[in-house]
Formats: structure tokens, C-alpha cells, sequence
């Protein structure tokens, strides 16, 4: 810990923003009812319900984003039901079957450009799934995950795309948030407009990646999913004890624009790194940076010195992703591309 | 929140306490790792092994309580176990089915006096549990909850003997310590003593109740069961991104003697108002106050009093439980005292 | 096999009745829709129709009484649920946790006397069950074994009386008949008035003890768990390929009196080695004897007697346990007898 | 059921053959212990092993073929665990969910050439499976399935290959044998040739498509897995009360050499139909005729002319499936190939 390191490994590696912070500390006053019973919950209840536009949404506040997944998913299944995803979404890779375990569903997993779903295979997807047929696991939930884990993103009318082919179809729709705040801010539109009004029916809405303290929340617009969930939190050993520390930083987090402005900040920063590098003959970008990531093919050179430090990042195959957090070192930005253009002058 | 109330309900209802929120600022500097693999984590660990006195100990922080129970038992499972408990203990009543959820096994829940397990009880129901025959489930664990939800604790031989005899039925023992603390504090033995020594083989180490932000921890002794809890902690959505902040409270935690001072002080608070009660005409203990918590009889008129406020506590049949913090206010026990003996006059 | 051997052990020791038999070879000609999907199938479900007089129940052949329990109850269940049942009930001691593993759910094991539930400490345990609260299981389903596994009968009126309580608290009534013939022979009532007619909503209908070749139904009186039902039989392995030889059998079972003749036979049988055992000096009954078996105490030089052969029967603790077929024969009742009365005379 | 008609949907709608059918008929004589502790079960197994020239498996009657791959996949599994299996694996499409409920696995499904898996593909992906890494289910098994369901075969150097693929990365195999017959015999190898000796470690063993009624058999190398099946037996449901009439029927089964002929005349009937109309023209085959299925594409005109009958067969997509059964009548596909050549003329 004493040695600098610039990480450009996840949003997760950085802190707690001061401002949340400040609310869990402001929220250790007195007695509290435990569970989710308290005035602080009921407060952040109200804020999504403002934020979001939707006077009847729940909200139930998790420590981690493969709970807020797996039991948002369970809200929605059955024990002999399909979840259709991308197959290179988060709930289909690195979860490790935690939303299978949570829901007692198959996950199938589809192709598609961009590492997004999209709407005529996936309607020839579900015309194909043998809907009534008893052999057949019945499709009844689509994971849209926004952005996805390679950094790109589903438009509003994408979204609505995939909800109508979905409901269509019988299908509720989750939409995986890890990220909400850099999706939002990369579309300039509102909460209502990404989720609900678009058709999506439940949300696991991270603010972990982006400032907060192991706070994520499962915001659900589906009245009968509502009615399932307590139970399915406890079954899963996602009910916080002292929940209002997690309710007073999601409370916190959508009571002013910072959280925006943090994933403006980040997304900003991947995009300046990206033109960066990409000025540097021989570095190309494996796709387009439309959130805080990027994805890099670079001469084995200089990935080799990037790896002689003092850099962590990731690598799939020859690809080298790089996550920006909204505050990222501007030295270690400077270095990185230091690093590789040294290499490859 | 703005009216005076005195609440009796659960020691989880209190704050944090001073030094665990100074750790989790402290914590706040710089990058980690996320998902455990960071300096807190291992600083925490090392910790452990020291407080334990077992230098091959694993731990795993999460973020509650019933996440630890049901993980840790998923340690020791296997799809057609049977886990043998107390009928009265939390993981079979107050859990909401997530250690059969997570285990793929089947509680079998004995009777036993003071709300415990008696070790020819066990053995007798371990005798005809028909091992071997692939009509019934097959012992593997057993659980020991120490204190016990009604307040009854296990004296380190009683634990002994009952791990004795799962052992020699081939199960291995998890201890639920969701106040790990009190029961410690009461038996003013070492926690190796209380654990591995006397035959346990994982613990769930509660801290949350006694002064933690959400802050348990999974405590392996056995290593088959280590090598697989990673696994099955990401699989249960236990995996906190940014552990940290839980590891660096339970590090700090674990630090001086302040979590036992606490737990001492939420015992003798529970023990003074025991003897205050019952001096009273009329009010009797259901059992011995042997940690924080009292359960009482009394005339109806007295709690009729109680429920006029400002009180909050639970009722069970027709006794009332009161649990202590470290904090209580003396006030609120005052008030309490008075309430009660001011009916019954 | 050369050996003589009086086999009392149990009903499924016995052979295939030879209009079974013939039902199979009949069915065996030309081809048929695999899966169920067949004429005999079709036919074999008109003729439970009839025999209910019920014309809008669904039925599911399956091969074992452990399927049809587990799937007939996966079709009253969801993930979170409890099921209240004896603590003696096959499916909480011989089924190895197969009804847990096909339902998600937990089951509440109550006492009560003559192996059998009563309807007041059912609405007691039911009026405890926290309906709502999240960190208890939520009751949705009723198990009641007809007759018990020790050989003890619900009259109609009790059954109706368990219904009725648990209708109203929101429980479906599943009926495990696996010696259903010998229960309806015992009470001399109609099918009807034993299941649909009394409250019960699904009943595992067993003909492989009276007499079938691996041949059970599961029969639902709820539309909605029979619209469930299709999918979980194939989650659960439990559609037959060649579902027209179960079906045959079936229908054939239920085409005139012989299933029930037989079970009278057998519930005969009984009473009268019950009547000639007692008779003797030293042997008592552990209970009544209302179907066909029996559960005697006798002095240990009886037992040892016994257990010189050639005699098959089952030991409980101090007891023993005999189970008569229809075609049990008189020469091993006889022998039976005499060796007891031989010993203690 | 009094119109002819000519089914060539599958083989599973054909009756059970004489010596089969007599094999019943012959082990309904006196009482034989349930659950397979019976000497017909007992006769069976060393059947087996002398077919197999394997004397140390051990093999479990089943009555379903989803019965049998669940559960033998669940001896091979655990809780966090990955099958590999092809896209078009019967486990991964047609037995809604039964293989992951039993197991609680991920079923992981790859793409391959004539609908198989291929050693180097899978190597591949086992490679990326990150082996150790928590946040992905961990490889334990390969599924195998032989033929496919699309009627192509693995040579037994191929199974072998995919063995070793899966061994060097720690995972044991399961060859899905719903047409075993029809693949030995396809291969003109020894039982011995085509699974153990190759590496598989567990075998479905399906018999019911070939000529028995409702038999199938769980054949077991691996121990360790062997040990616990009889629990997962049970807890799937799939244990046969009177086990004795599906064992008696396995071991006629293998005793002489009928299977192979049923299995050699089925295959011989599919490769003449599909010479016959493939000598059309206008109609091609999909792929390779290998065992007893083709896979036809022909003008509409054909295909409506067959749909007015008297045929049962499958569509998939563009494509026609026909099965033939050892039976299949002459006259039907005499009809068949000439109401294809009418339309086509």
C-alpha cells in the first residue's frame, strides 16, 4: 500500500464519496428498527420514488450487486422458467450461478453485436422456445444489462425495443444497473425514461462503482414481484441489520446531482484516455467507449511495459480493458499513455 | 424519530460504535482491490488468527448474519444432508428457509431444556438417524447457537461434549455466534476455547449486533470446507465489492478490548434490570439472564403499562423480551422499572 | 429365492394382480404418443374423472410414490413456503428430502397423537407461523398422510376438519394415498368423498402396493397447480417415456372392484393375525389396527423366536412391525403365530 | 387408434419386445424386497458387469431417461459446478431444467459441427473457464451425448479424445445413452470399447427406445459417485419401489444379442428410407444417416403432401425428421416414399 499504483482495474477499487460518507455518519444517532423498518429506508423510499417518477415503485437496499441480481431476477421466476441474457452478461459469467441458485431458472444466453441483445433475435429466440411445451424450460424474465460489461450501451428506444419484444412474448424485463450512473449520464435522459417508462419492470440499481459504501438497491415496478421479494431477500440472506446505513447513502445519493456529475467524470475520463491512446500509432480500440471503460489492442510491446507497472489492469485475450473512475489519477492517466507511447515511438 | 422512545427490541437497533466508524474513514484512502483480495482483508485474516490463536483459520466478511449462517453450513453440506438443530434455534425459525436454500439440506430440529442441545438427546436422535439408509437424509452438520435466541448459554464443556458426539457421528459443528460476544463475555474464556478447541469447525462471528455497521464474519477452521466457501460465498451474493470497509471495522473490531468491554456492559445492563424487575411483586424470569437479554412474566396491567410507551419491545406468548445494549440509556430503564412497579403497587 | 420366506415387511413385496398384467400386454400393440399423450392416457384420465366423480381433474402418472409426493407438492409450493405435516410422514422421514428438493420449501413437523394431525394444534401452529413476516417461512401447503405410515386413519370428518383449518389460513391439502385403497376400504366411502369432496386439492394415488407395476397418480382438483404440473413432472424426471404401460394399469385398476377387494383382503388380513397374536400371552398391540398392518409388542425370546425365521417383518425400537398383503399366505400367518405362541407358551 | 397410421416421430412409440415383455411376465412369481435390494436387481448387476467386463460398477434402474441423466450427473456434481454440454445437447434443450435442478450446475453449452463437440473447441473453453476464480462456476463434468440427438455418432476415438480433453482439466464424463443400442451397434464395438475404456466415468443407459418399457439404467465407474447415487436416487424420486420388473427386464435385455439386432434392423431401416428418397429428386439429407434417424429437406409440395398423412413426424425449421423403430413397418415406408415421389414426379 505504500507504493503508488494506478488501477484502472474496476470503478470498484475506489473509496466512498465524502457526501455518503457524511450520511452514514449523520445516520448514527439513536435507535433504529432493524430489517429495513426505519425512517431512513421509508426516506430513500420516498427519494426513488421522486427520482424515479413512479409513486409505487419498492425499493429493498442489498450490500452487493450479485444479491440485488439474483434476488431481483427470483422476484420475477419460476422454478421450471428461462431468464433470457447476452451471453456475455454479468449474471451469465461471474456470478457463479448465483442468479440459477436464487431462482431454480436456466439462463440462455444469446449473441449479438456489441455485446447487446437485440430485438429480431431475440423474438426468433423466444418463437423457438416452445412456449406450453412441457420438455422445454419456459421463458419468462430478459436480462438487459446497461451498460454492458464491455462498456457499451442500449439507447432508450433499444431498451423499449427489447421490453416490447419481451412482453410480447410474456417475458418481465430486469435491467442490471451495475452502472446505472454512467448509462444515465452517457444518455442525458432520466431514470423513468431508461426504466419503467420504456417497459422495463425491475432494477438492480448499483451505486457501489460509483461512490457508495456496498450499497446497491432492487427497485421494482412490478406490484406482484413487490409482494415476493421480502421473502426472497431473506431467503437469500440479503436483509441488512442495520439497514439504514445503507438506505441513508442511497437517500443521499440521488439528493443532488453528484452522482451524476461523478459519472459524467468517469465516462469523461475513459473517452479522453481513449482518444489518448488512440493517437499513439499501433493502439486501437476494440469497440466504441460510450461509459467509463475501454478496450484496447496494443503491440505486445507495449503491453509488456505496461506491465512492468506501475499499472493494474485487465486482460481478455489480446484486449486490455481499462475502467476510469471520476477520479482517476490525472498522473496515472498521463503515465499510462506515457508508458505505451514510449514503447511504440 | 423526533419522540423520546426506550427500545428493548434487539441489540441491532444501536449505532456503530465510535472506533469501528473511524476504521471504515481510515479506510477511505486510495484504491483496493475489490471482492476481498485487498490489504484490510488480509490485515483482518491475520488478525483473526491471532485473536483465535489458529494460524490457518480462514475468514470471510459479509454483510449479514443469515448471509454467514447459511454460507457457512453450505461449507459443511451436501445435497441430501440433514443439518441437526435446536428447534428453537434462529436458523430454523428466523431465517426464512436460507440455510436450506443454500445447503440443498434439511434441518432437523431436536427439543432440548433452556433452548438447548444436550448431548444424549443428540446422540439418541443421531443413533436412529439411519445412516446409510437412502431413505433419509444423511447427518452431516450440526448447529450450535451461542448464546441461544432466548438469552441460555453453553459453557465451553457443554459445547465440547457436544461436539464430541457429532464427531463421532461424522458431522462437523457450526457455531452461530451471532453474539459472539456476549456469550464470550459471559464465560470469560478465550474465543479458541470457545470454538476449535472445544471441536467447532466453523463459526459465524457476529459484530454487528455489538456496535458493527453490518459487519459478520464467516470463521473456518476446517480447510475442505475453506476451499469452498469462496465459491459458494460469490454464489450467494455474499461477495462484498469493496470489502474493505467491512474487513477494517472487524480488524479494528478485534483491536483492544472494547467489543468485550461492550458486550460486558449490554450483559450486566441486561442482568441489573433483571434484578430490578423482579423485585417488583408480581414479576418473575421465564429463565436465567445469562448475556443481554431477560424474558419476564408479568400481570397483564403491567404490560398493558408498557405498551402506553415509550417502549419497544417484543412479546412471545405470554412472556416479554427485553434485550440490552452496551448504551442503554438508564433513563429508558428507569422508566421501565418504574412503569412496571408503578402498575403493580 | 429357493427358500420359503413369509415376507411381512411391506405391501411392495408383492407381485403384479394379474388383470395389471394383462392391461400391459394388452396395451402392446401398434404404436403410441409417447409421454403421455396417448389414447391410454386419455382414457385412463376419463376414468379417474368417473371414479372422483370430478370431471375436470387432471392426472399425471408417474413410476414412485416419492415422484408423485414430491411433484404433487411442487405444484402447491413456491420458493419461500412451508409445508405442515406429522413428524412421522413418509415425506418428512423416508423420502430422503425429495419433497424439499422438488418444492424449495421447508417442512413443519408437528406431533400429534396416533401418528396422525389434529386440526386444533394445526390453527395453533398455523396462528404462529408470523404469515407476512420475512423471516419466517410462509405456510402454503398441508400434508396428510391416508393411511399413516403406522397404519392409523383419518375418518372423512377429520379430514374435512384439517381442510377446513387449513383453507383458512391459505393452505392447499395434499393427500398422500399410497395405500389409498386400503384407506378407502377401511372408511367404505367413496374416492370423492375421501379427497375433493373433504377439501383436498392434490392426492398422491398409489396402486403400486395394491397390487400394480410401479404405478402411481398424482391427481389434481386445483386448475392451477394441474397448469404447473406438466412442467414440473419433467423438471422432476418424472414423464415416462412409454407413459401407455403405467396408464393401462390404471385405468385397468380402477375398471371394476378388485382393487379395492384387495385391499380389503389385505386390511383383513390384518385384523386377524392382530386378533390370533393377541391372543397370546404376552403380545399387545402398539395400536389400533385399521388398515393392513400391525404393530405388536411380545417378550424378546418371541422376537428371537422370530428372527430364527422364516419370516421377513420390520423392527421399531421395541416393536414390530407386519404388514399383510391380499394374498398373504395363511401357512406364514400360521407359522407366524405359532412360533410366537410356541415361545411364550 | 383404429385408422393406420405410420409413425416416424420416434422410437419411443413402439411396444416392448417379446422376451422383455416375458421377462415381466417371469419375475411376477413370490415377494422380492423393494427398492432393488432384490436378486433380479442383484442378477442385473452382474449382467452388466459382464457385458461391460467391468466387475467393480454399479448400475441403478430408472423409469426415465430425464430420470437417469439428472441424476447421473448430479452423482458427478456440486453446487457451484459447470456441465459441458453441446447447444443441442437433449440435457440443455429437452428436459426443462431437470439436469440443473438435480445438480444445482450450470449447464454450459458449446457449439460444434454435425451437432458434436469437438476436443479442441472444448480445451478451449475450458481454458477460459477460470479454474479457481470465484466469481465463475467451476467445471465438473462433460456430457457426452452418444448418438446425438440429431442421428450422428462419436467414433470411440472421438469419445476418447473428448475424455482426455476433460480429465486433464479435472472434469469426469457423462455419456448420454438414450440410443445406446443404436450407437454400439452403428460402431460394431464392445460396451467396454465405447464408455469406460475411453474414459467415460457415467453412463445413461436407455433401453426403452429399444424395444423396453419404461427401463433404463444408470451404469456407474467412478466410485466415488457411485457411493452417493443411491441418496440422489432418492431424492429425485427415482427409486423403484418393485425395482424387480425394470431390473428383470435390463437383464433379459443384455442376455442375448436381440438389442443389437433391434438396433442394427432400426439403423438399417433409416439408411434404406433415406436412400430411397433422397433418390427423389428434390430431396437432399442434412446431414449423415449414422444410426436409426434422418433429417430430410424437401419442397413444400412434399411436405404438404405428407402432413394429409397417414404420417407422424417432426419439423424443425425446414427440416423433417423421421426415426425408425427395429419394426417399422414396410408398408409405411413404402407409403412414405411414394407419396414423396408422387408430389415430386
Amino acid at each position: 500500500m505504500t507504493e503508488t499504483v494506478y488501477d484502472f482495474r474496476s470503478d470498484n477499487v475506489g473509496g466512498i464519496a465524502p457526501e455518503l460518507l457524511e450520511a452514514i455518519t449523520a445516520a448514527n444517532v439513536g435507535t433504529a428498527s432493524p430489517y429495513g423498518d426505519d425512517d431512513f429506508t421509508r426516506g430513500m423510499t420516498a427519494r426513488f420514488r421522486r427520482t424515479f417518477e413512479h409513486d409505487r415503485l419498492s425499493v429493498f437496499p442489498v450490500a452487493t450487486g450479485t444479491g440485488a441480481n439474483a434476488v431481483a431476477l427470483a422476484g420475477l421466476a419460476n422454478a421450471f422458467g428461462a431468464i433470457y441474457c447476452h451471453a456475455t452478461s454479468h449474471i451469465n459469467v461471474y456470478e457463479c450461478g448465483a442468479p440459477e441458485h436464487f431462482t431454480g431458472a436456466k439462463l440462455v444466453a444469446l449473441q449479438g453485436a456489441d455485446y447487446k441483445l437485440h430485438p429480431e433475435p431475440l423474438a426468433a429466440a423466444l418463437g423457438l422456445a416452445g412456449r406450453g411445451n412441457p420438455t422445454r424450460v419456459q421463458p419468462f424474465a430478459l436480462n438487459v444489462t446497461q451498460p454492458t460489461d464491455f462498456g457499451t450501451l442500449y439507447t432508450v428506444e433499444e431498451v423499449r425495443a427489447l421490453c416490447d419484444v419481451a412482453h410480447r412474448h410474456g417475458l418481465l424485463v430486469h435491467l442490471d444497473g451495475a452502472r446505472f450512473a454512467n448509462a444515465l449520464a452517457a444518455l442525458d435522459c432520466t431514470p423513468a425514461d431508461m426504466t419503467w417508462r420504456a417497459g422495463v419492470d425491475v432494477v438492480s440499481f448499483g451505486a457501489t462503482k460509483n461512490g457508495a459504501m456496498n450499497a446497491e438497491a432492487v427497485v421494482v415496478f412490478d406490484e406482484a414481484a413487490a409482494a415476493r421479494l421480502p421473502f426472497l431477500m431473506k431467503r437469500g440472506g440479503q436483509v441488512l441489520s442495520k439497514a439504514r446505513y445503507v438506505s441513508a447513502q442511497l437517500d443521499r445519493y440521488l439528493a443532488d446531482d453528484r452522482w451524476l456529475e461523478r459519472a459524467r467524470a468517469a465516462n469523461a475520463n475513459a473517452r479522453r484516455l481513449a482518444e489518448r491512446l488512440t493517437a499513439i500509432d499501433g493502439v486501437t480500440l476494440a469497440g466504441p467507449v460510450q461509459v467509463n471503460m475501454l478496450f484496447t489492442r496494443m503491440p505486445s510491446a507495449a503491453v509488456a511495459a505496461l506491465d512492468r507497472g506501475p499499472f493494474h489492469y485487465y486482460k481478455l485475450g489480446h484486449e486490455q480493458r481499462f475502467v476510469c473512475r471520476h477520479d482517476q489519477e490525472t498522473a496515472g492517466m498521463d503515465a499510462l499513455v506515457a508508458a505505451v507511447a514510449g514503447t511504440l515511438a
